[in-house]
């Protein structure tokens, strides 16, 4: 159910509210100050007005409203008693389908972060993969509490950008989504490779687990970008190309086995809301990549 | 226990049978063959007179030859009824510790082979890791008689060159060993890249293995080549780098996690005796290899 | 002067033949014979229309009209004895301003191939250096005369073929330009490169001549290709980057001088309608380069 | 006429003084000064001890002893009144065969150094071009006096290390020689390219002069290095390969004319002593290079 900017520009206190005011988790309060703002020239405009009320709260409201953010793969998720945003965001990333011990991990690194700071450990799940949201469990947990309380103003940030960009249309919506896009050059012929086969892999917890499988198009690209329309979860990634295959459809029959058979290109994404152009230059005897553009 | 050429050439016939005569599995005659072409100027002219002696023999001959091959991974291995250079050979790669489950494949397999060919599948181990041995089987099964009897000699061929490379000193030994070797170069310094761990993986049913793991040098060379003094053996591996620390450890915070952190270089081996130079130039933010020399 | 498709459809023969009638040298049947096809779906149907009355005329006929063809840099073209097309095509590779010397050495290249062949040599400049036309000489004037009537054929085809998709607009218009473009990446930095002065060399009688010059934009491309709206000429060039320039702008002292300050890459077109796509990847240290899409 | 350090060691001062005197230009106190310090362990250590002399001569003593260099391209080096080693030096670089304009631009730029820092301009000629002594003029020109006094005496320690090196024989040479290699890498074929011509050239006054030319090998390289035996001019270089031929000759038809005939790669040398590697990777569509080791 999305929402036009002009109306919203237009509702009544009830009316804006019952429209975005489930955005800030728990917080009708912050719904109620950006009314009083309207008319907003774009959707980023009253994202900033939301979060301005986040920020020019007392420190006391900020805490409770921290508070009312739901236990990572916690307790409450699987009772239900969250937004529906949050249960939806939440399985995106697979905290819904723990393991028991794996649940007991989480449940563990939550208690310790909640007791140190107050509040419970706030990420923008769709930013990330399982592993990065460990990783910055990890790297968090040890902060002071200033610096641990504005990353977490800065996670609400991510999460409600999303939020309100999914919701709201009109001008100036927030740019939330990265593109992650391939190109298969075949330097041995000086031509793009059509065909080949490419499968993605995300590395999760030591092992890499496939999330997508495409094949290059007359151009040596795909037709589709590998990952759009969302934000690039942060984490370790692996794409692998059968350019023994498009060798040998060529006729080309370097040695058997082929010298490179399956090309993995491993690299991180870091930006979630950048572009990351990773092409493949190859031979049947050398590749290389970069970062493109 | 070495011989040397100087003192074969010397030798009565009795003590050259003791010292060479088990090269060729269970066939003294090859052996008495060969003394009979003393001297040999080289240990290469050594092999290929008894190889010579093979190849004039009788098919008959032939075919009972190959016929008192063990079975690979067979009964025989496992009750000791082979030579003492057969059962370090089929060790050297495994087949000596197979699961019950892939004895019973290799078994099922042999089988089909012995039954279509009249001897056992011969293959020279060392020049193979697991995986291309199952390959070969899968390969040579289909072959019409005529190939696959040329196939079983010139595995022959490989297995006593080996055998006698190992234990025949003097002029002329044949070269039976290939180097895997490799080389880190930071192009983003211009400099190599010293103290790169890497780490060197063989592909095994689908898995990948680790075989051996080792620091570059000043040189971002490896002090000793990654594989040498002995055939390589024909299969699939991949090389990784650790990159990212390299580029930590001078300072440079490229991103969080880094672009490329652990680089995995993919390829595959079919010249056992060649040598393979598989270098790693690379920047946070790219990187290439190719097959050098 | 341009004229539409759908008015050349509906006119009479005078007014056909006053349009598009010195598309063809001198040739005046050849519109007529096209009028009689009326009406044409494509431009690339008219321009086929009158290569067909060309390729279905007597031989005498095509002799004759091959021998109207001004002679390359001739006398006819000094006089102005030749359509405007051709004096305006002889122009745009330097041919109105030979040297004594070469005017000599093209008029003696010319004798040789007229007497041979009796007509002109015909050769369509715009798809051409200088360099590359008096290859083509060099490399033509030992056919026979059959393979050098259906190279002169074809040359009339390319050269009406930019005439005709010169003046005639609609649909269809046959494809007769190429594109040269570039994109430098830094790929130590994981970034296009902005702001790097290129320029472009054609090299002319084994000397660079200068033909352009660019900056490289915010994606390290530049906003308008090196070469366009034409077709490429055949030749040999050089693209000059000024990398030492930009990394001093991003403060990197690499050495003095720089290890890579022009960084020159020398190509060459042969396919004039083609995409030819020139990258530069470097980093102080390293440069790479391929033909890409 | 060398000398060795262990004849040098044993040598009364008038000996000495003849073997070494004539080292620091017209200095017999700088070998005097070394004499008293016999015996050296090593020829540097000489070196060092005699340098040691300069440094702790008194400001007045250094001043004249700079003074006494004679003029780079100068009066006296055409009056023949140098010692023999700075008359070759000089000629090493061209500097003997000037033109007029050359001659006069050298000598202006001469009066204004000596005229700003009461000796003349100092450099160590065999560790450039004359493009980078050029340079260097220009360079040196603005400095203060401490700044170029230290200079001058840095130049003296190259000039000198590199005359003792030459004349001394026995432990410890100093290193005073570079060396550039290249290697060129057939990734078409996955092979080193065997016979491909090579040529070196100088960029002298923005013109390319060829220094060299040369072959590869069958492994690629080349017999000699590019340069050895000497330090590496400091200077702007470019190496251009004839791969059109090799892949020509590997039968290899990619176009007409080929995309990549001579490849080009330029480059710097900023450390004489270094050693400069500098590969060639290439394909008939691409090429890459980098400074390797």
């Amino acid at each position: 159910m999305t929402v036009s900017l002009a109306d919203l520009n237009q509702m009544t206190l009830p009316a804006f509210a019952a429209a975005v005011g489930d955005t800030f988790e728990l917080a009708p309060w912050v719904a109620e100050a950006a009314h009083a703002k309207r008319p907003f020239a774009s959707v980023t405009a009253l994202h900033l007005a939301m979060m301005a009320a986040v920020r020019q709260a007392s420190h006391a409201t900020q805490v409770a409203f921290l508070g009312k953010h739901p236990d990572l793969a916690g307790k409450a998720a699987r009772a239900g008693a969250v937004t529906e945003e949050s249960r939806h965001e939440q399985a995106s990333v697979g905290l819904d389908t723990l393991s028991e011990e794996e649940f007991a991990r989480f449940h563990r690194l939550n208690d310790a972060y909640t007791a140190k700071f107050g509040f419970p450990f706030i990420v923008c799940v769709r930013r990330h993969t399982r592993d990065s949201i460990l990783q910055q469990f990890e790297r968090r947990l040890p902060n002071d509490e200033a610096q641990e309380f504005a990353t977490a103003v800065q996670e609400v940030f991510y999460i409600t950008r999303l939020r309100i960009a999914a919701k709201v249309t009109g001008e100036g919506v927030p740019q939330v989504d990265g593109r992650l896009s391939t190109h298969v050059l075949d330097t041995h012929a000086g031509r793009p490779a059509p065909g080949v086969a490419i499968e993605l892999y995300e590395f999760a917890g030591g092992r890499a687990q496939r999330i997508g499988s495409t094949v290059t198009n007359a151009d040596g690209r795909t037709d589709q970008p590998l990952i759009a329309g969302r934000p690039l979860p942060n984490g370790r990634y692996e794409l692998q190309f059968a350019v023994g295959d498009h060798f040998r459809s060529r006729g080309i029959a370097a040695a058997e086995p082929a010298f490179h058979d399956i090309v993995p290109l491993r690299f991180s994404i870091a930006e979630p809301e950048g572009h990351y152009h990773v092409p493949l230059l190859c031979t049947p005897w050398s590749y290389s990549t970069y970062r493109g553009s």
